[in-house]
């Protein structure tokens, strides 16, 4: 019998987040993968503000089994470049600054750091864990620079986020997950031993939904998961001045890509890194046309849309997790 | 009677710029356009051997009438990131450093300042001229930071180089003309007021020839234009340690959108600007894909091959110009 | 008999740049020097506010015979990090916004580009001119760039600007001058063919004046040069938030070192270049400590502070220029 | 009575680093500190090499018993600026390659990561440690990253690194401590919460001693710790083509100031942050002259050049430790 795939997902939750762990999660009631943890990292909301989503999730999910590690608190350089005081892209607690009940018992966060935590388990089951990178890169980073082994001990690592035609949505170069921390991105990029696999922002592009069918469809589904999705991100369209016309699933992005390879329709390898220094191109990803460097990523175009959907109303409308 | 385009054309020739100059030849000798002067400038090669190459050209096409002058010798801030030792592209005097016989007249040459004298006649023909060029456009940016009223006096201008996917030649992320002097592109896409056609590498790149039709079909026309041509390219071939397999009419290419604009299968509108102090991305062109600014640049994306290789043999086979 | 030093004087007046003028008049009428020429620059203001305010300033020496020439109107690579709707140091106008009478004859002002004058007639006074500079160096980059031989032809060049220890009044780390046109600083540090003396900030620093001087003693003079500079200097203060409590006169220190070399009390000579790229560093200029590179600067470190005074002194007490 | 002051080196050893390290066992057995430990960092060399050379310095002064914790191999943002391959100023090896006897053992190394272990000792000892750098601040950076509460727990910290007034050696403008890893001091200076005193460079370049009283005088002491010393810089100058007439102490010097603060004779308090983006001055140090920020450092300017050398024979004088 085949093993089940060992994952750990590094996560900013983010409603975006909040349904690729659905996803995930569904995968791992499907016997198809084996979720070991959770790590929270600064990105779409400050860390102690993704540690509480996270447990939410897990929650709707019936999943609180699920140990989640706290990791860092901001982008190695600090200030983090969206301000302190500023709402992110989901508001200001990365969950629609929705008013949610039952808050979660924070006292299942487990203590350990979640640097240590990923050179700790990775270096239990060497080459066995793959990576699902949810926000900006600073965990993963830390546990490169700090752990001389760790960037040899994964099996496999997947990432949302960078670009690979210069198209950006925090600056008009740079995505939002490379831009927040561009030195751990290529820490990350230049170091790490073992396959990488982007999920860029030109593809999350690509791959948008229609608002109609994310709430017509998606969210009509009745399952707790779907619920919570829903209470999210219908307080935050109320509080946005410029309506959305579209829906974002970067993140179920990877994580689709992740589950089902067979969803990719076009993908490429290359070799690519990050921008630290521009004044206008601060945290793009710069691939090596000249073909002076091996190549280092496989860059994920595009994806067959229909599937895409397809599993995201499975994922969401599994009943009963477990 | 509908007046002629008035053209003036802005190059570092280089082969690539002799073949748009013959195009551009040919449109005049056809009473489409009226070629009011050429203005050289460092690039390919130093702008002392860019006047002996354009002089060669025009001598090959009989038209020696038409007047010569010489611009920048390097970027506005040197040193030229090519080197002052190395050879570029075309060779070290840019026209493949061939055995060419007869010297042209230097005396041909005029004694006014390309600068100068493109600040003259724009001011003298307000609104009527239409600018081409072929290499970096440090000419052009030293006309606007020189003479307020220069960027106002243009018609429209047309530009090889930069590029709107990060696709580079120079470095990863640079096209040669735009990496060659970003500060002179920079000035003239954030302050001119006319018009811009760009035409990137990625148009460039989509419009590559094969090495076969280059001399098979077009190189075995016998009209002196040709001949050049062929001499200097294949003294170029000989020299390469990897030969080419495709060939590049960038230069070509822009003067045909100039001309034939019904080629052009694919454009857009965007705000471009440029890449000044990145480590890898310096001389990048930013597309402003958050849509900030306003409109500077029309991109063109495509072209159609065939009529652009007919538009090539069309002018390279024209017998007799005058 | 010695012959007179033939000077020109590019600055960006301002106040502080009105006393370097007097100065230099009274150098001038006391047949040391020959000022030919006066071209104006942005800096402290806009360079239209800038003509006005050198007529102005010439009027009460009563020397409007001299010629004044209009160049650049900001820095190579816009915008002007002062931005264009704030006041500079010296008001909006650069003097002061004050209400001044007399409106001078602005038909005074040569036609011919300042670019282009500098150009000329360094050429036809081939290393006779010294050219004295109190603002940002565009207009002496586009000379030097626009024409290949305009960088032989000085006899030698002062600029007020830049520093050498890092210390800085626009930014932390860079000085007014070199910060408002870094790249203009670049080109000519790199290019110009003669001597270079900088009166750098930390100068400027250790020879401020008090403001008791500046007023009780300085001020009390009834000339029109002093009544001029009062009427601007008062206008200034009253409308600052901070009062200042010391008076530097930078521009004229440059002069002082122009006329007076016996000044120096200290200096040294160094290669200097400027920083173009740094996020905090943009605009400091950076010292060859490795000493990699020829030296291309003379450093003024410190000069003889009541001697200083005592010129300012003779300068503005001149009772009949002509 | 007064408790001893506990203290941490981390290293980058380096012949300049052992003489620091001589220092404080001096201070240690004089019962004035308590060192608790050593923390290896790449720097001079690698930290494989580094842990040796501390075994080796430790051994001299029958010290090893304290234990040496191991760190990051290399900056956090790879790769190194030095290279890998050409050797650094003290060698490929840091002990400039001489052939030392005496293998140490290198089981002594404690397994405990150095970046853990600082966080560990800090967290249990809260507010009681002084931490003495001597290398670039790798591990302090990890470790500030890492674990959100070390940046609080430290009693104070001294830092042999930086400039004030742009002096570099790696670079023009760059001392080679901050060079090395221009990130991970910006992440120290802007994030720790306790008093930061700073040697920089300029101060070491006042305090350089003679060659002759290195060799003539302190060299002569026959104690194991100047034999080894010797035995290090011999080589190393037979190896150097242009040989060094002064001696630097740097590394010593901060010690010094830690052990004997009366030898300051001058300092100050500034904001100081660390340049990571320009192309001549990536890694050094911004004094924040326009008083923008809160100071957050101690300069030391200079010390009592008499007083320092007493100390140093002192030190390396001392007979029996323990
Ligand atoms: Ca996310
Ligand atoms: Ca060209
Ligand atoms: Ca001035
Ligand atoms: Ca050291």
């Amino acid at each position: 019998m085949k093993s089940k795939m060992r994952v750990i997902v590094d996560c900013d939750a983010g409603a975006d987040d909040a349904m690729a762990l659905f996803l995930l999660l569904a995968g791992d009631a499907n016997k198809e993968i084996d979720i070991l943890a959770v790590t929270c990292v600064s990105g779409n909301t400050g860390v102690q503000n993704v540690k509480i989503n996270v447990l939410r999730t897990l929650q709707a999910a019936n999943r609180l089994d699920i140990p989640v590690f706290v990791g860092a608190d901001g982008p190695l350089i600090p200030p983090a470049p969206t301000g302190e005081t500023s709402p992110g892209y989901y508001g200001y607690d990365g969950f629609g600054d929705a008013d949610l009940p039952d808050v979660p018992d924070v006292s299942l966060i487990k203590g350990e750091n979640a640097i240590e935590y990923l050179n700790r388990i990775t270096n239990e089951k060497k080459g066995q864990i793959s990576l699902i990178c949810l926000g900006p890169l600073t965990n993963v980073a830390l546990a490169i620079r700090t752990y001389k082994q760790f960037a040899q001990n994964l099996k496999d690592i997947f990432i949302m986020g960078g670009n690979y035609r210069g198209v950006g949505n925090s600056t008009s170069a740079a995505e939002f997950n490379f831009y927040f921390d561009p030195e751990a991105a290529q820490i990350v990029l230049s170091s790490i031993q073992c396959p990488i696999t982007i999920v860029p922002w030109e593809a999350s592009l690509e791959t948008r939904l229609s608002l109609e069918w994310r709430f017509e469809v998606l969210g009509k589904l009745t399952t707790p998961q779907v619920q919570l999705l829903n209470t999210v991100e219908r307080s935050l369209h109320q509080k946005k001045k410029k309506k959305p016309t579209q829906w974002s699933a970067s993140d179920s992005l990877v994580v689709a890509v992740f589950l089902r390879p067979s969803l990719i329709s076009k993908s490429h390898k290359c070799h690519l890194s990050v921008e630290l220094h521009g004044h206008g191109t601060r945290g793009q990803a710069i691939v090596d046309h000249l073909q002076k460097n091996d190549h280092n990523s496989t860059i994920i175009e595009s994806v067959n849309c229909d599937m895409f959907k397809e599993l995201l109303l499975w994922a969401a409308g599994m009943e009963c997790f477990k």
